[in-house]
């Protein structure tokens, strides 16, 4: 695949507001001329488009931690590019970065980013570009803070990680290993996923919530209750989660995927009241409140994969053209790892 | 009324396990003998019965913090009685003591309890009995550690508490205030009860939930959102709290009263996700697990009593026959600060 040298700039903009399950019909693809950096700025060819659940919530349109994405603008999205041009004294034309770019395939920017407090970063040599979206970028940084500093895991602890075969909970679960949890087991969909989870990552057990009772399998488990939850999905296996908590057991929300795309809120988790019984805590947080540890957070999860104890895994779609589709595959459950997309490769021609 | 020298004990036991409402008729009314001591017990006779919403739980089959109240069981409550035999050596005929005694006229006890870590203790000099089983009782211990050492409440928060008018959310609002909070809302049911907020409590406004918008009066009364919600009910208003907590905000579950005599779980917040938009922290917390700290909170409690800055109700019914009916009181909503029965009048004949 070759897309190098392409004259005008091919963008995936917000068409309609999406009412429940999102569909390919509302982005619409134009071309627009290729933007020219101002003075202070430069133009990034973009090669990977991340896909993060989260970006479903940016396209409603209610008060949230960032506005959503208005209607006619360019999807918002977390890419890797190549600096093509530069009027910026820190970026250099043939620089891998890592940005805000959006669904488009140049993108003229000053560097800095005040909506998800991620300026844009270079792509540290010898590794290779689609990790720093990964478990170097935003989902393995959100791994990092919600285990470490929002859920406090420690050695000896009983986690449990929902989503686990995604880009974060896959991260979030290996971490809990790396600290000493004495017990690690993911719930993911598929046998498949749940397979890569114990094989590969060393997880003690995955729950396949597809085929298995997961209030049952945690029972069994974690006759000792769960002493840590990591959960990005939400709805029943909140529910069921619940149920099987240690006293005094901390929950970390980190998403939940099983709601973004009802038409309605569907109900919350009607078992709420264990966390009196249990006398548990339960705790919400965003990335963008952490980024001023990112450094610490990069060079930890950066040592880990050096030594193979952290294990990085990319779901890698090819082609501008099946953005929307690439995105869909999050919430059908499909990717396994950080699902990327490909659309074009380096290093690309600069001026 | 004197119902002294009875010489049968008077029990009401439960007959039945209620589904949904619980019913007077899930209780039945017998007579036993009036025990007898053994060697390290002590006689009490019953004057007052306290009534607590928790105490609904303890009716249902299912695991909890404490085993239910076994079918045929005497009805566990909390009570302030007096000594009227005695065969401990800490405990004299006379004396005015509080503890787990049941829905009966007479209990005989060691003094111990190790179902809620409440063991039987002495009604301090100038102090009314029924004190000890509001402000100085559980539930304002419950109001003390789930304001102070779960909720963190400090000088500058804005604090909402529901269930206000009850016996733990009235010294639950108060103690805010102490503390310094800079705005108390409370939200109860009808006028009376929102007046005794506002008038003789020291409230900055109440909300009745029967006659108002309370998501709309959330948002005139916090618009920079409440720090900290201290929350006996759930239901709707866990959910319109939930969407007016400030970044960062504090939810302390002490309780969910309107869930309590559903025949099914009602569905849980539906805006539960707020947890991670707003990065909220919420905890539950049961009392068995502060009964260490007691004397330090019965101090603080006793100090402010005295001192004025903290006022105590009781809402007291009258007569043995109406301990089902009184308990009913509380999911009617009829009760203004602590319920409690008076069974007999002190002093008592002693042998």
């Amino acid at each position: 695949m070759t897309e190098r040298g392409s004259e005008s700039n091919r963008q995936w903009r917000l068409k309609s507001r999406p009412v429940g399950m999102v569909t390919e019909s509302d982005f619409e693809r134009v071309e627009d001329p290729v933007p020219t950096p101002g003075e202070g700025e430069f133009l990034v060819r973009n090669l990977f488009f991340a896909f993060e659940p989260a970006m479903r919530g940016w396209l409603n349109d209610v008060k949230s931690y960032v506005p959503p994405v208005a209607l006619g603008e360019v999807m918002r999205a977390t890419c890797v590019g190549q600096v093509v041009e530069s009027r910026h004294p820190d970026f250099q034309p043939g620089e891998l970065v890592s940005g805000l770019f959006g669904w488009q395939d140049y993108t003229v920017t000053d560097g800095q980013d005040s909506l998800l407090r991620r300026p844009v970063v270079k792509v540290p040599a010898g590794i290779r570009p689609e990790r720093t979206l990964s478990v170097l970028g935003g989902t393995g940084l959100t791994a990092y803070f919600g285990m470490l500093d929002i859920g406090g895991v420690k050695a000896g602890d009983a986690v449990l990680v929902s989503g686990a075969a995604g880009a974060t909970g896959s991260v979030a679960g290996q971490i809990a290993r790396i600290k000493g949890a004495t017990k690690v087991v993911g719930i993911a969909g598929g046998p498949e996923k749940c397979g890569w989870l114990t094989d590969e990552l060393g997880f003690d057990a995955a729950i396949d919530y597809r085929s298995e009772n997961v209030n049952a399998q945690l029972k069994e488990l974690f006759p000792d209750g769960v002493d840590l939850f990591f959960d990005n999905v939400g709805g029943s296996i909140l529910d069921d989660a619940l149920l099987n908590m240690a006293q005094f057991g901390r929950i970390v929300i980190c998403g939940g995927i099983s709601a973004y795309n009802e038409t309605e809120l569907p109900p919350g988790p009607r078992n709420y009241m264990q966390i009196v019984i249990r006398r548990l805590t339960v705790r919400g947080f965003i990335l963008i409140d952490h980024m001023q540890d990112a450094n610490r957070a990069r060079s930890d999860l950066s040592e880990w994969l050096a030594s193979g104890e952290l294990k990085g895994r990319e779901d890698i779609q090819q082609g501008f053209d099946m953005a929307p589709a690439t995105f869909l595959r999050l919430f059908r459950g499909q990717n396994i790892g950080k699902q990327l997309l490909k659309v074009a490769d380096p290093p690309l021609p600069v001026k």
